[in-house]
């Protein structure tokens, strides 16, 4: 029953869920052991206090796709400040870069011969349009990217398909293999004459909806009007092949640049206690693909750093170093060589580079929004005490140890890595993704609010145990910090 | 091993397999008992002669889509005949009929304001045009059909929408009732002014697919452009509804029609024995909507009935009836009072409308490639040892009996029904029916060939039954027939 004495303890709900948990009468302003912490923060978002959902929905719904440079990306951006401001972060900011940008315009393709029939296509990322009148030519299939590199026939007015299927696995390594005809593919088709490249989609769906993504730059540009094509229009296209019939293809887009745009990084701390100046980076990124409203890529890992940092900052306590959520752009434009400008990885690397020393540990959610199966953590933590509170903390949700290290973390937070910064990763089953990535049908329907939670149950138990103590995650320490 | 004593015996594989089974030595010429018959051609399908999916390969990967009245319907009733022919069908024949043509043109929607984001729509069948530069409108939104109707908001200037859900269920009767909207909305929209009138697709998935279908006409036309919205962007124009905002759609479409141009039924016969001039006739349709190719909507009906006829046609003997493959012509344009021409249905009731008292029974194979899960026989026969004999044959391909006695057979065998020959229907699960049906996903990846072969079996083991005898299944038999 309510009195004066319980007046003074009217916290919010969530911050008093997580006090009455943690602290006990009278503890609010002492902190308990960091596992004990770490559990209860698990707890919390699998008990639906996390708000990682509305994040995503909200951000989806009122922007939609977030191209690399587009209005739609700046707005998010400006809405994503704002948000992070309200819901108590410190420091937050946006940090700008110019980029040039790319428009997918209007876009067709249909079989002309032997019969007439439409086709399912998106131009790949940064790709020229075609003429006015689009472009036509006799299709060639090669099955895999090494039969189109090893290929000696001329290709003079064809179009070069490769047709290489993506292996569907739980870590996404699939992808890595059925990646390489799109990113140089169109190379390939160049520099034999082919007058456009048709790829089959990198994704593991049998859907018409064709999956988009970047090529390598030839001189600065994409040397062809290069698409994707849905898996099942491939299949099409190689049964009539196998009819004995020579497909003839029309192909068509409108596609543009856009110079002297901008994108940019949002940027939020949770100021640490004790050691403030040293910093454990989250990142996820704000843009998307245009196809869909990019709630998978990568709306819902924004979510659940936003979300698993958010619980951190309703505890009546602080851990003693500072965790920063960073909300990149441009990260689908992310390419070595790019002409376009900088992404937004590179860019907050470049940035923040004097503080590298300070940044202890970093990691980011890029891989959809399936739960996280595995656990990988830097080689000098391999063994030990951290490694062995992550993996009890971690087990109840069904979190196991990964095979290895972690070494990669993605495009966001590998310029950290290049740098110095110790990488940990909460593996994602990805199982599903591929058949969702760089398609039109990304959007929030895709999200299972449960898994979501689960994710971000994971994220602020590991996060609050890197950063409540002072456990050196750098191999050789020659740069070991101080607060 | 072989000798001359074999070679007398050199059969096509399928009939040796069948013979072996039914005749045995010396009896290829006599028939034994039906139920014995319809058994082995229940196994000889499932054991993998059946040619359906081969036939449905074909089609779809040679024509692609078959809209009624297009080139490509009326190549694959050419070739359809050939292939009958072929395999050994008599009394191949193409009946033409005529008909208003309607091709899907260009067409596209975006949300315009709160935020820019594209949208993925499909005109509904025989819907006029946009002006060239499209039509734009604020949306109003009714949660169902009722609603709308109900409604005395007036609609000037703006588009409605229906946002009305179908519910998923095994025998597909969710369809039924979400069917509502698309046929009459556009009615209901033009009468209070709207611009343009958008459905949430009646369709089970959640994917960026649009699934189209026909409407009623007013005044023979359809009177405003109205177009179906994928289920995702139906969910977001509700958000951003839920959100206090209101949502500008822009439409674009440059649909048009073609005149005196034709559809047409293809015919092909397995000549009956004894009571040839009886007809046993099963119905499915070459044309399809035009966003896929037809897969489950309806090649795969035309191969079931087509395949199991080809197994009767492999044995050394014949039914004592005729059994006759009707694939019908514009089924997708069946509507009551159409001013575009007849349909399939229509015209072949019409045409044969003298012999319809020879038709002893009809069937329809309509509903995609899943398996048949209970059989529904005309109320003459729901009782007795034809019923009894089919459940026994039926029964180890997990069909069982349908609660109901058949009175719909489905919009090409209805006009038969109405003439008042007797239906029977071998139901099909349509629980992901729904998912695929009028939208561009309805390809040949979709088709699971264990359960088209399970189809075969169904339909091989009942037809035989049906026709391989003398049962009447006509209630009260005022027509009944002789041979």
């Amino acid at each position: 029953m309510p009195n004066g004495n319980n007046a003074r303890r009217a916290l919010t709900g969530v911050a008093l869920l997580l006090c009455a948990l943690a602290c006990g009468p009278g503890r609010a302003e002492s902190t308990p052991a960091p596992e004990t912490v770490a559990t209860q923060l698990r707890e919390a978002a699998l008990a639906g206090h996390s708000i990682a959902y509305s994040w995503v929905s909200e951000l989806t719904t009122r922007f939609g796709p977030r191209p690399a440079g587009s209005p739609g990306e700046q707005q998010a951006a400006e809405w994503a400040a704002a948000k992070l401001k309200a819901l108590g972060f410190d420091n937050v900011h946006i940090e700008p870069f110019a980029l040039t940008g790319w428009v997918r315009g209007t876009e067709s393709a249909a079989l002309v011969a032997p019969s007439a029939q439409p086709l399912v296509v998106a131009a790949l990322g940064e790709s020229p349009p075609t003429a006015a009148n689009g472009v036509e030519g006799d299709v060639v299939i090669f099955r895999s990217f090494q039969e189109l590199a090893a290929s000696r026939a001329p290709l003079a007015g064809k179009i070069a398909m490769v047709s290489q299927r993506m292996v569907r696995t739980q870590d996404g390594e699939g992808y890595g293999e059925a990646v390489a005809p799109r990113i140089d593919g169109p190379k390939e088709a160049a520099q034999r004459g082919a007058v456009a490249f048709l790829l089959r989609s990198v994704g593991t769906d049998s859907h018409r909806q064709a999956h988009t993504g970047t090529t390598r730059y030839v001189d600065a540009k994409v040397p062809v009007p290069s698409f994707a094509l849905s898996n099942p229009d491939a299949d099409q296209l190689e049964r009539i092949v196998a009819l004995g019939q020579i497909p003839r293809v029309h192909l068509y887009s409108s596609a543009s640049y856009v110079a002297g745009t901008h994108s940019q990084n949002v940027v939020a701390d949770l100021k640490g206690s004790t050691r403030s100046r040293e910093v454990v980076l989250l990142g996820a990124h704000l843009d998307s693909w245009d196809q869909g409203t990019g709630a998978l890529d990568d709306g819902t890992g924004t979510a659940i750093i936003v979300a698993a940092v958010k619980l951190m900052r309703d505890l009546p306590h602080r851990p003693q170093r500072t965790v920063r959520v960073v909300l990149y752009g441009a990260e689908e434009v992310a390419q070595p060589n790019a002409p376009f400008g900088d992404f937004g990885g590179n860019a907050y690397a470049a940035g923040h580079l004097s503080e590298m020393p300070l940044h202890v540990l970093a990691g980011e959610s890029d891989l959809g929004a399936d739960r996280v199966y595995t656990l990988a953590v830097p080689e000098a933590v391999a063994k030990g005490e951290f490694r062995q509170a992550a993996e009890r903390v971690l087990r109840p949700l069904g979190v196991l140890p990964a095979p290895r290290a972690a070494e990669e973390g993605g495009a966001d937070v590998d310029p950290l890595a290049r740098a110095g910064v110790p990488l940990f990763s909460l593996n994602q089953d990805a199982s599903r993704y591929f058949d969702l990535h760089h398609t039109p049908d990304d959007t929030l329907d895709k999200v299972d609010r449960a898994q979501l939670d689960q994710n971000v149950a994971a994220w602020a138990a590991f996060i609050w145990l890197a950063a409540d103590g002072d456990v050196d995650f750098r191999s050789a320490a020659p740069q070991r910090s101080g607060s």
